[in-house]
């Protein structure tokens, strides 16, 4: 079996880890950007590069033709993504990897499936926004944002202009601003014949919008919320006929969960998967877009993970017996996502020790 | 950090998957036969061709100046192994090698620090063994022994003119046969500063000496003859200052235990951690040679591993939540380990009960 991935940075390199033991053959495309630094994929397969104009089928051809094409982001051409569709098999398929990489067709689809999100508006000006919605609110390009990437927050009328200059409004929606007690994420995998497997849901911590560590079992979240944030995975999954793995990443407010963001990929917040479950995230994507038997999303004990960011490799003598390392083979440059550490302990609070210890280290 | 690996095989592929995440480079050193087929370690670094002739300073030249050679098969030429160490770091140590790769110095080690095992004799006649072993013997190659070869069993003296002019045996040791009621083994990974991981017992089934399947928990052990067995490996490693992976393979005989071989390395009866422990034996014989902390060797339920011996990909469908497949990438010849299943299940009886279903299916 060949499999092509869409991307080539470090979710790409996992993938490809986690399926080469199954005897998969991978390829990838990445875009003329990414040709210059291809460190995190060298060996792993054919490396394709993609721009605007070269056919889908000049570029299956050039991959040598594989059975599954997959990505690594959500940030991929729509069109190419359906022609392609014609000539392979494509999971997550088109059309709902279209629903989850504009936020506006993001929240129609959990406005439609009644499940709670912040209340948003779309195609309005920021102040008929203010007049609805009050004030703080988050202005958010509708594609092309992570990590905190084209996003803004209106915290007063002084800010409008700023806002105004900066960003697009034509193409961002506007949210109210959730005072959350803390985020988490749901990972969950949706086979090719509708099977579900689900993670445990990940309490994660964010720094200057962008992940820094996350914690499983997430505290406060209690079993009902839990319970109410898998069943909309379920729901949204099955909606859009998804295939892959999904991240849900979520709000804890005032014991309530609203969906924030759907990721149609493996995510950040459940690289834990590699060290606290038999099956990580990574052989989940492979086996549920494979046609396999997705894997146990069993756990014992607690897990956590922390990011590297712009580091260099850390001093291997920070591992202990409870960690474990993945360096993505990345040019450490300041606040770039360069590796992680995984933990495992019995406890949530031996892993905040540890990541704790580890971090004081680095 | 660049290891090299000597061999080219199914457990240079694993140590290379498992040392790719932590950002660590391979290389790999293949004889002209191997040369033929490196598809177990396309793409994981540099292939580098060794025969006689060449020299360890060729051959680390050529490998682009490892930082730690290690090794996959205890067939190495022991020369160029001392050669090495003067160039770089060699784990295991070339001297912890000789003891382990030459059965009768094996022996005389086991001897010597009160290790039980079979009776053996060295440099007699056949008839002498006989006359003091008495019937049945076997008859094994001191060097280059595996899955059963180079080896013999002498029933009645029908079987002595057969079997002397099979073997060489001015190089073969003589053991009494051992009617075991089972076969385990016990893997565990010895860090350069001396600290010892152990995984519990693996219960071996073999069909023509060859490993067919691996069961842990261990049935019938017991605590005190595992405990037995445990105390012998962490003294064997001490004794010789091993650094990295070594299996103990040992019979349960009378409720005790008594050591059959050591290998010094990574081992086939110890694939299952890959899918029961937080640490695989390939991440720790990576750790243990890469001066890391090891990591935890534990494990909860039950654990299995079924060998793939000349098949062709299994059917994808026979793969369950609770199993998943490694796949070598070799050609499938018959006889020849192409791959394994690992099986994770709460009991013992559900992990047989599932590899039964899976065997079925191939």
């Amino acid at each position: 079996m060949h499999i092509a991935i869409i991307g080539g940075g470090q979710l790409a390199r996992m993938l490809a880890l986690a399926g080469l033991p199954l005897g998969i053959k991978f390829s990838f495309v990445v875009s003329p950007d990414e040709l210059r630094e291809t460190t995190c994929i060298d060996g792993f397969g054919k490396i394709v590069c993609w721009q605007l104009g070269t056919s889908a089928e000049e570029l299956y051809a050039a991959l040598g033709q594989p059975d599954i094409i997959t990505i690594e982001k959500e940030s991929v051409d729509l069109k190419l993504l359906l022609e392609l569709e014609s000539l392979c098999l494509v999971y997550p398929p088109a059309k709902a990897v279209a629903c989850c990489q504009n936020r506006y067709h993001e929240k129609k689809l959990l406005e439609k499936l009644a499940i709670a999100t912040s209340p948003f508006k779309y195609g309005y000006s920021l102040q008929a926004c203010v007049d609805e919605l009050g004030y703080p609110l988050v202005i958010k390009s509708v594609a092309d944002g992570y990590d905190g990437k084209q996003q803004w927050i209106l915290r007063t009328a002084d800010d409008i202009d700023e806002i105004t200059a900066q960003a697009d409004l034509a193409h961002c929606i506007v949210e109210k601003f959730i005072p959350f007690q803390s985020e988490f994420s749901i990972i969950a995998a949706r086979g090719r014949c509708g099977t579900i497997a689900i993670y445990p849901a990940t309490e994660n911590v964010h720094q200057h919008a962008v992940l820094k560590h996350s914690v499983v079992p997430a505290s406060g979240l209690g079993r009902q919320a839990e319970a109410a944030a898998t069943d909309y995975i379920n729901t949204i999954m099955c909606e859009i006929d998804y295939v892959g793995v999904m991240a849900m990443e979520c709000f804890l407010y005032d014991g309530k969960v609203l969906v924030n963001e759907l990721a149609p990929r493996v995510h950040n917040s459940g690289h834990w998967t590699q060290a606290a479950c038999s099956t990580s995230q990574f052989e989940n994507h492979i086996r549920a877009i494979a046609n396999l038997d997705l894997g146990s999303t069993q756990m014992s004990g607690s897990a956590g993970m922390l990011n590297l960011l712009g580091t260099d490799v850390p001093p291997l003598k920070s591992l202990s017996s409870q960690t474990s390392l993945h360096w993505y083979n990345k040019k450490p440059i300041e606040g770039r996502k360069v590796g992680h550490i995984n933990f495992i302990a019995n406890t949530r609070e031996q892993v905040l020790a540890d990541m704790k210890s580890v971090e004081a280290m680095l």
